[in-house]
């Protein structure tokens, strides 16, 4: 699909990068892009990555044939309501959001039967927050999380799948259960411990601390309102998450405490091969040349 | 302090790098390195990090005025065991093991009285393993902690101090027990809670998993040998850690309940704000210009 009309609802990071993405694969794509501060809106003018502005979600979305929703994931059944009145018929609805249970719940909920709603997760980004950072190739070589339902119009996640492919994604689909369960062990769950490494440091300790602790942290460094989102929204999956890393690291510290230097030896490396492994074939998807 | 002639006893990247080092300060400096594997011994020599090759510890440190342990730090007790009877006397001893308490007290047992013996940690490597990964600026900007006790010579503390900056490196003291406590906070840890998290994921959820993951988890890729010897070394520490972590992670579940959004999100941004406070002055440190 190549939208004509492209709304983006929220224009930072991740909704300026699809701007400037979806202009720099076709000339014919209009970009209107909504927030609620319209210094963050002019700036997104300026890089190019929308090409007109409205602070009110209603403006922005009305006669888009492509409406994303990139605002924080709590924003999102409110704005839902609110464009709902305005929606052109035959419209795509999606999302970028980190979770997806609460957004398919919502979107089928409040969006009119006249419209197609399909939940997206492109796996792209960074600590990074504003259009100040947003790049035409944020996408390249990114996973897409597509969470279509029983419910959706299989031509509606066919034509999203071609509009992520162009901005050079990669897609795979899954349910939005599967999706928010196997989402937190890989993200929210090691964000919030990353916050928590943090949270913990002495000043002494953080004194000592090198490059090792700035890459095991840095996703720490996210967007405090982002991630309070997600971890609200995702709290069951977490706590799931935390208590299966718990039990992980009480069966290491029995290990110390036997002092099973083979068992410990295996354990470790292990995880490096298993890290190692993943590792190459990740850094041959983002960058495949 | 410039050695004229200095033993490296195991020859990895932290070895090979403090040969490199070495030579490139100093035209004077004679470095003989030890390895129980011949190989990586020659490809010591052949990346100019070592001048002659021993793989006898004794012969290794024979003669040398500044002798240095760079193997893992299970092996440190019996090497220094191994070598005390050839030490020149007046010889300066030291390590690069990232716990200290052992060290420090086998080194009390095991040397003579005629040489004279101060641990240091330089907080520099990486993730990589080997002589090949050598670099002579691996040093440059980061910091080197030593841990003299009431036993030590003050004049040994200095020359090993100028030994260290020499190479780069910024230095500080504390006892052998601070050190072996904050760092394993910022670094083992957090080095056992990343191989935690890579051994806790399953197939499905690691192909979803993207740069955050990787930066998050980059230290589970470090030496099993290297890393089983210290987190066995300094697991009354570890323990400690662990357990301040649950509790902080268990606080984050409490908010996660209650739905305490405010709560949340100044948790997530102190900890964001303290990261970032903490990442620019470090960055300034190892990147000076």
């Amino acid at each position: 699909m190549q939208p004509r009309r492209l709304s983006i609802l929220g224009v930072g990071l991740l909704g300026g990068s699809i701007g400037l993405a979806s202009k720099s694969v076709s000339s014919d794509c209009r970009v209107v892009g909504y927030g609620h501060r319209a210094e963050s809106l002019k700036q997104a003018m300026e890089v190019g990555a929308i090409d007109e502005m409205a602070t009110d979600p209603t403006v922005a979305a009305k006669g888009a044939d492509l409406v994303i929703l990139c605002t924080p994931v709590g924003a999102f059944s409110d704005i839902l309501r609110q464009i709902s009145p305005v929606l052109h018929p035959g419209a795509i609805i999606t999302d970028v959001g980190s979770t997806k249970r609460s957004v398919v719940e919502a979107a089928a909920k409040q969006l009119p039967a006249s419209v197609h709603f399909v939940g997206s997760h492109p796996m792209a980004g960074s600590e990074k927050r504003g259009v100040e950072f947003a790049r035409a190739d944020l996408f390249k070589g990114a996973l897409c999380i597509l969470t279509p339902t029983a419910k959706t119009n299989p031509s509606t996640t066919k034509q999203l799948k071609e509009f992520w492919q162009q901005l050079g994604m990669r897609l795979t689909e899954m349910s939005p259960e599967d999706h928010d369960r196997l989402v937190a062990d890989i993200s929210h769950l090691p964000h919030a411990v990353a916050a928590a490494l943090v949270a913990m440091q002495s000043d002494p300790a953080l004194k000592l601390a090198g490059r090792g602790f700035l890459d095991a942290t840095r996703i720490a460094s996210g967007d405090g309102g982002l991630w309070r989102d997600i971890l609200l929204d995702n709290r069951d999956n977490i706590r799931a998450g935390v208590e299966r890393l718990q039990q992980t690291l009480a069966s290491l510290l029995e290990q110390l405490d036997r002092k099973d230097a083979e068992g410990l030896r295996q354990w470790l490396d292990a995880a490096a091969a298993k890290r190692e492994n993943w590792a190459r074939q990740k850094l041959q998807e983002l960058n495949p040349e």
